[in-house]
């Protein structure tokens, strides 16, 4: 097989970029390890900044987002007891769609196989050759088959145990930077209607919880937890009395209880690789950083990757130029940079840290007060939520 | 002696509050450990807030201050190579004076003097007594002789080592927040004119400087040190070559060269003693609460606690209520969290930690890059600055 693009994984970034050339003209192959059943039911991430809701209605693939999205104009901070809401457009003039990351894939997958893209679901034993020339290839198996992709570029978009930053040429001169947080996200998904109109950052001397949603009728809630506890040591009735401690306040609002039927822990990283090129492989999204959730900007950051990308590989194509392509690293962390700082503050500001001295946990303090007294800074966190910084 | 108000120390924070107090009619007598030529001489603090500058010149104390100090309607903040002003004015509306506190205590002795006011200079060995009666006394000695003072309220105005913190009754119930920073700051006294029109905050891998002014031929230069070095290690060669290192960058700007009359090593810490009333022992300034100079709030925070305390106290005597004198402590800290919280943020916003992981490290910059390509995060550290929020 020979393709223009080898893409390595079908989510988010390794979709929208296969889409994005192809709108340009040029040719991709998407190699993904899972099943299309598998990759268009996980639940993850939930929240769209402005700039990735306009680049999906732009490229055609916003319709179902805009009818089953909900379109957010503001997030409530809670803490002290009171709930303070960030009007994010009257602070910024733009808004946030909370539309779950599996159906942003299913439209994106629906979109590719519509224009007879090539999308290739549970391929396996993945390995990247020759990605310090110009003929880089990809061999992987197939339906029981023996498989080799030759292509110009390999895109690494298959995530943080994926095996396209291993490939990376030069693994010596790469820079990593990290930290591991001491705590993680109890996730649980609850069969109820929404508690409340927009989602609610809390915290509390128990540990941070958050109110999000999935759906009208599919509701995402998160509580602070110990990373290696184990969502068999939380009951329902335990999972409910610890959200109930953390969120209601003397304001009298109830957070609505409801069948719960996933519950899982996520771990908390921030994670930055760099260099995301070396010769003909690239790498976008979670395969070049990780963010904690608490920005929601995971998904956001994989969509302005590939954005990148694609201008760059249409650069490279249409006018021969490679100034886009060469400058993608230098580019893309501009960003990525800014999104680890806003995605670090607000862990920071939202989380109990059990080593906090009683010094930190009045600035933290300090630090909520004046983002709800003073609008300069309630101005800068709205335009980091939203991504219109 | 009998007085009403009792005020240990004349600092900026016991010399303005009895000032302040003398305008309303109250009688206080303000005793000091050190002379009244040491006083007036010792160059610290040098930042006045607008507030603060507005407080001198409603209560007849500002025109020094207006004839010899420099009004800077911005900052500028030195990082990688190039540096970015902070237009404090553009930003707020409002601006700061650098005026050197010693001569904001001439201004205060003076008035103070000739209003007949008791300043009784070089007492020594100070006690409090009863305090949580209605009748404190203060007993020291002054010129040779015993002496006791009785007073309605005793003002501890005498500074983070002064005798009225240790004095607080119910000691066991105080709580205390501190955090002491790795490094200090190495301070020179320069005969110069000043190679800058406004103050320049500069973070360089080498460790934080600070190019300030203190009258048009005195400058006042720091430099981040171990605050266990001593000012014999370093000679005025080695000064200069550090400053010039760590504040000279590509756009050919030089820092003027002079005379060091003045070198000294300045500890770093933060710091909030609460309650700050006890009884009839109320604690201001400095005795209750520190700060690293880098957020330039020390004597601003000084000015702040007593006019408090001057409202409170006026409610007292014209109108027999207690509302504001009780409320004291919650509505100070209101203000001095804030200055905790901003002197904090500049902290370490602008030092070398030597124990910073490479992602910390990226994070201080990426906060950098922030404050100056953010009209919102430029706002707040402008309100912050100027003391508009």
């Amino acid at each position: 097989m020979r393709t223009q693009i080898a893409i390595i994984g079908a989510g988010p970034a390794g979709l929208l970029l296969s889409h994005l050339l192809h709108l340009q003209g040029i040719e991709s192959v998407v190699l993904e390890s899972r099943s299309r059943a598998d990759i268009e039911s996980t639940i993850r991430a939930g929240v769209l900044e402005q700039g990735t809701m306009d680049l999906l209605n732009e490229t055609g693939v916003g319709e179902r987002m805009r009818s089953l999205g909900a379109l957010h104009h503001g997030i409530e901070l809670a803490f002290d007891g009171a709930r303070h809401r960030i009007d994010l457009t009257e602070l910024t003039g733009k808004a946030i769609t909370v539309y779950p990351q599996h159906e942003v894939i299913k439209d994106l997958v629906a979109a590719r196989l519509a224009a007879q893209g090539q999308l290739l679901f549970e391929v396996s034993d993945v390995e990247l050759h020759g990605v310090e020339t110009s003929r880089p290839s990809v061999i992987f198996r197939h339906g029981g088959e023996a498989c080799s992709l030759e292509a110009d570029f390999v895109i690494g978009c298959d995530g943080y145990h994926g095996v396209a930053r291993p490939a990376m040429p030069e693994q010596n001169l790469r820079k990593d930077f990290q930290r591991i947080y001491p705590f993680g996200w109890f996730g649980i998904l609850v069969e109820s209607v929404p508690s409340s109109d927009e989602l609610i950052y809390a915290q509390h001397e128990r540990g941070f919880a958050l109110v999000s949603t999935r759906s009208p009728t599919v509701q995402r809630l998160y509580f602070q937890c110990d990373p290696s506890d184990r969502t068999d040591n939380w009951s329902d009735d335990r999972i409910w009395t610890e959200l109930h401690a953390r969120l209601e306040n003397r304001d009298g609002w109830k957070l609505k209880e409801g069948r719960i039927f996933q519950k899982n822990i996520i771990g908390m990283r921030s994670f930055v690789s760099t260099p995301m090129q070396a010769g003909r492989l690239f790498l976008a999204g979670d395969a070049a950083h990780i963010v904690p959730p608490t920005g929601a900007k995971g998904m956001n950051l994989a969509v302005s990757d590939v954005w990148l990308l694609a201008r760059g590989l249409e650069q490279f194509y249409r006018k021969g130029g490679e100034e886009l392509l060469n400058s993608y690293t230098a580019d893309a962390l501009k960003r990525i940079w800014r999104a680890e700082y806003f995605s670090w503050t607000m862990t920071r500001l939202l989380h109990t840290f059990a080593d906090a001295t009683p010094f930190e946990r009045e600035m933290q303090r300090a630090e909520l007060e004046n983002i709800v007294s003073s609008r300069a800074l309630a101005t800068s966190l709205a335009e980091n939520y939203v991504g219109a910084f």
